[in-house]
């Protein structure tokens, strides 16, 4: 049985560009699970009311409707045993715990540097509740929130130093391999490549070559996606 | 055959306030392995030549010299397998690399708080060296890179949020009960602790009430230091 992932879309229903998503888009190609995605958008909080959330990722799997990136990959974990594992053993699920955490951290270090690029390509219908939400949340408006992003791009960087320090030493989180953890904090660079010409990764830092390389998963899911080339 | 670890001490040799060596004093106590610690001071380099190291925590396992706190951690693991488990498994002890390095950034945010408290409470002989260095370092008087700390204490809560979000779900960064992922972040603040009478952490806090967990812990191993009550 295939299941299904409410994924958020822009105008265009290719351009699939929440961070929350692809962490679950990743985790599903992790477990070797046949998936269809759903282009949904912001304003479709109707589509996905089985599932309790007004948010996407919502993975629907027979009768049972699940949100919330973490409690998927949860789930994930629990209903499919026989597929690979997305923590690597219970010590290392309740580890990885932390990188959804600092995953999350990143939404908001990156947003100030792709919110007005988002507002340009989400859906039509979209962008009233977008820039509204998103204003009230920054407390200023989209321009004059990202206004001063190339300023706060050396510190934006400098702040990505504990990633570089562990990557230094291992090519991902969870070791010669990927695991959760890894696609837990891939995601908002994907969100951000995905959504915004925007050069957030210099050449040649680890942490850009350690997204590089998930680009290249799963026989390139990532890479392959509506995205720029940043 | 009792291990021995050179341990960071000041002007009173009770006072142990290395954020390196604290890592390692619980994960030994984690390994239940009897420990000597021997304190030393900055300017001791000859002490631990044998190690290759100039800086603690230095082990010495018999004729073995390990230094460096996460390869201390991975010695301990591999050497003594018969002891609880420091990192949960092979993929928990590659996630908790990440941790490692979160721990070492830390020490970098935490330092401007109590720089001048080290310099106050360092061994006579260390005080040229300790202030010296970490002069260079810093790139000013440690009096002058101290001075605004209260107007930086609330930036430096603000940025304790992931760690936050993560002991809200659950009380260790390793589940129910502590690994070295812990151990490793709790380092700095038993460090700021023992040196330093600022309260870092406010009452209530999340990040503190798991603090304050972990110097609870092995029959309050970490309480029972020469420490400030902050």
């Amino acid at each position: 049985m295939t299941l299904r992932l409410y994924d958020l879309a822009g105008a265009d229903p290719n351009r699939r560009f929440s961070p929350y998503c692809w962490r679950i888009r990743l985790a599903l190609a992790h477990k070797r699970l046949a998936i269809e995605t759903i282009p949904w958008r912001f304003t479709e909080k109707a589509e996905i009311a089985p599932s309790g959330s007004k948010t996407v990722p919502v993975l629907v799997d027979g009768d049972r409707w699940i949100a919330d990136s973490w409690t998927i990959a949860n789930y994930l974990e629990d209903a499919y045993p026989d597929s690979p594992s997305l923590f690597g053993g219970a010590a290392a699920r309740r580890l990885t715990r932390h990188y959804s955490s600092l995953a999350d951290a990143l939404v908001t270090t990156i947003f100030p540097f792709i919110a007005l690029d988002i507002l340009q390509r989400v859906a039509d219908k979209d962008r009233d509740y977008f820039r509204v939400s998103r204003e009230q949340r920054v407390g200023k408006t989209l321009e004059a929130f990202v206004a001063n992003r190339d300023a706060g791009l050396a510190g934006f960087r400098a702040s990505l130093a504990p990633l570089r320090t562990t990557l230094k030493t291992q090519p991902f989180f969870g070791g010669d391999e990927p695991l959760y953890a890894d696609y837990a904090l891939f995601g908002q660079f994907q969100w951000a490549r995905c959504i915004s010409p925007f050069a957030l990764l210099e050449e040649g830092d680890p942490v850009k070559l350690w997204r590089d390389r998930l680009l290249d998963c799963f026989d390139g899911l990532a890479r392959k996606a509506v995205a720029y080339d940043v």
